[in-house]
C-alpha cells in the first residue's frame, strides 16, 4: 500500500514537471469579486472564497483563483476594472453589491469573452449570467415551518421576526406561511427587526410582555435569533419550547450539533454557496463540464444527523 | 518566472510527500455507477465520467473516483453492492439504468451514510438523492423552436420526428409546440422514429414524398439527425432551409463550427452532464460545498460563437 501511494506521488511529480513550461501560457484565470465582510453573513463569503481559491489554486496547477472584495458598490466597479485590466479574465464569479450598479460593469467584462457566474443577488438584466447561483428562501421558511407544524402536534401559539423589506424576506415568510397552512399553528405577531441582533432583542421583549403563551419563535434568520435567545434568557418564562433562525450560522449550527433543546434545527442560506459557484465554475474551465443555466440550492432541515456538513468552525460566520 | 513554477511545484511536491501517510486513512471514495455503452450518448456518459475521476484523481490527492459501468439494471444493482462491500462510500454519482429497479438498491447504500447524486434519470423516490441533475428538455424543443421562428420570418412548413413515448420526448416537443406558438410555422406532420437513424432515414424519406415544400425538419435527436441528412441528401429537394437535432453529438457540433448552412445550430442534452455532477460532488466532500438540491442545466443555442464549449474531439459522442 505504502508502495502504491509512493509510486502516485512519483508520478504526479512527473506530471508536474512535464507541465512545467506550459503552466503559464495555460494558465486560466478565474476572478472572483465580493462585498467584504460587512457583516456575519459577508464574512462567511470572503472565508469560503479565499478557502475555495486555495483549494483550487493547489489541485489545478493551470487555474488560478483571484479574490477581490470590496467595501461598496463602486468599489466593486474599479475592482473589476482592475482584475480585467492587462488580462483576459477566462470567468467571473460576481456577488453583487447592487443589481444596479453592477449590472454595466459586468456587461462590458462579459463582452470582453468572460464566463459570468452570478451568486444569490441577480443582475437587472438575466441575460448577462451564464451561470446563476443561489440559495432558496422559500425552503427556508417552509423546511422551519414544517418541523414547528410536526413537533409541537400541528397546534400552537407562534411569533415571527422579520428581517428587512426585500424579496429576501418576503420569500421567507411566504414559505414559512405556506408550511403552517392547514395546521392551527397561530401567528401572534409578526414585525420587522432589519436582521439586527439588538432590534430582534428588543422586539422579542415586546413580544414576551404582550403574549402570555408562546409556543415557539421563529427568527427568519440567525442574528436575530441570537437577540432572541437573550431576551428568553433574560426572561422568566418556561413555556417556549422552541426558538428557530435560519442561514447557517456557526454558532446555530453547533448548537443543533450538541443537541440543543430549544435550537435542535436549522436551515442553510450558507455563504459557503460561493465556494459552489466557484468549483462549478472551474469545472466548465477545466472539463468541459457544462454549468449553464439557473441553480437553486435547497435548503434542507439541518438536524444533528448532517449538521458537521454545514459546520465551519474556523470560519467567522 | 520559472523559478517561482518551480518553486511551486517543489511546494506541491512537499505537501505531498507531508500528506503521503494521511492519504490513504482520508482519502474519499466517489463511486460513480453509469450504463454501459450500449449507445452514442450513453458512450458519450463513459467518455465524461471517466475523464472526470481521470482529471480528479490528479488533482485530489485525498479523493478517488471510481467509475463502473454495468450493461442492464440487474449488472448495475449487483454492481452497487460490490462497490459498497467491504468499504464505505462517501459518495455515489448514478445514473440509473431504470428508475424501478434501482431505487431500492440505491436507498440501501444511502442508508450506510452514502450521499447520493442522482443524474439524468430520476429514482421513484426523490427522497433517496441529496443533488439531483438532469438537463431541460423543454427547453432543448423551445430554444430550436425560436430560432426557427426567427430565421424563417415566423412562417414555413416544418416536419417533425418524435423519439421513443417517454417524459424526454414528450417535454421535448412540448417545448417545440411552445416555442412556435403565436407564429406561422406549421407542423406538416409529426411520428415516431425511435431515437434510431435508420428509423429517422425511412421517415424523412416518407415526409418527401408526402410534402413537396419543406421549410424545416426538426429531428430531436442528433441520431435520428443523421438519417434526416441522408435522407434529404438523396433527395433532389433543395427547398429545405434547416434540418436541426439535439443532444450535442460531436459530428453535429462540428457542423455548427464549421457553419454548416443546413445545421448551424444544436441544442445540448449533454453526456458530459456527469462530469458536472462528479465534479459538485467532489466539491461538497473535499470543500464542503453545499450541493443539495435539484439542478437542471440550461440547454442554450449552441451556435458557431460557443460551439467549442461543448465539442469534445475525443469523445466517442
Amino acid at each position: 500500500m505504502t508502495k502504491m501511494k509512493w509510486a502516485v506521488t512519483a508520478a504526479t511529480l512527473g506530471a508536474l514537471l512535464l507541465a512545467g513550461n506550459a503552466i503559464a501560457a495555460d494558465k486560466k484565470v478565474v476572478a472572483v469579486s465580493i462585498p467584504a465582510a460587512d457583516h456575519g453573513w459577508t464574512s462567511g463569503i470572503v472565508y469560503h472564497a479565499q478557502a475555495a481559491a486555495k483549494e483550487i489554486n493547489a489541485a489545478f496547477p493551470n487555474v488560478e483563483v483571484v479574490v477581490k472584495t470590496s467595501p461598496s458598490a463602486a468599489a466593486q466597479v474599479s475592482a473589476l476594472e482592475d482584475l480585467s485590466a492587462g488580462r483576459k479574465l477566462d470567468a467571473l464569479v460576481i456577488l453583487p453589491h447592487t443589481s444596479e450598479e453592477l449590472t454595466m460593469p459586468v456587461k462590458a467584462v462579459k463582452e470582453g469573452g468572460t464566463f459570468i457566474t452570478v451568486v444569490d443577488r441577480g443582475l437587472n438584466d438575466p441575460a448577462i449570467q451564464d451561470l446563476y447561483l443561489a440559495g432558496d428562501n422559500i425552503a427556508v421558511g417552509k423546511n422551519t415551518a414544517k418541523f414547528l407544524v410536526d413537533k409541537l402536534g400541528g397546534k400552537g401559539n407562534l411569533v415571527v421576526l422579520r428581517g428587512i423589506p426585500t424579496v429576501i424576506d418576503d420569500e421567507r415568510i411566504q414559505g414559512f406561511k405556506d408550511g403552517i397552512a392547514g395546521s392551527d399553528l397561530k401567528i401572534l405577531d409578526i414585525q420587522y427587526a432589519n436582521w439586527n441582533s439588538d432590534d430582534a432583542f428588543k422586539l422579542m421583549q415586546d413580544y414576551l410582555a404582550k403574549y402570555p403563551q408562546i409556543d415557539a419563535v421563529w427568527a427568519n434568520d440567525d442574528d436575530m435569533l441570537l437577540g432572541v435567545l437573550e431576551a428568553i434568557k433574560q426572561s422568566s418564562r418556561t413555556e417556549i419550547k422552541y426558538a428557530l433562525g435560519g442561514n447557517g450560522m456557526k454558532e446555530i449550527i453547533k448548537k443543533v450539533i450538541d443537541g440543543d433543546a430549544m435550537t435542535p434545527v436549522e436551515t442553510p442560506y450558507p455563504p459557503s454557496m460561493i465556494k459552489t459557484a466557484i468549483y462549478m465554475t472551474v469545472a466548465n474551465l477545466i472539463g468541459q463540464a457544462p454549468i449553464r443555466g439557473v441553480v437553486k440550492l435547497d435548503a434542507p432541515l439541518i438536524t444533528k444527523d448532517n449538521a458537521a456538513e454545514y459546520y465551519f468552525p474556523d470560519s467567522p460566520f
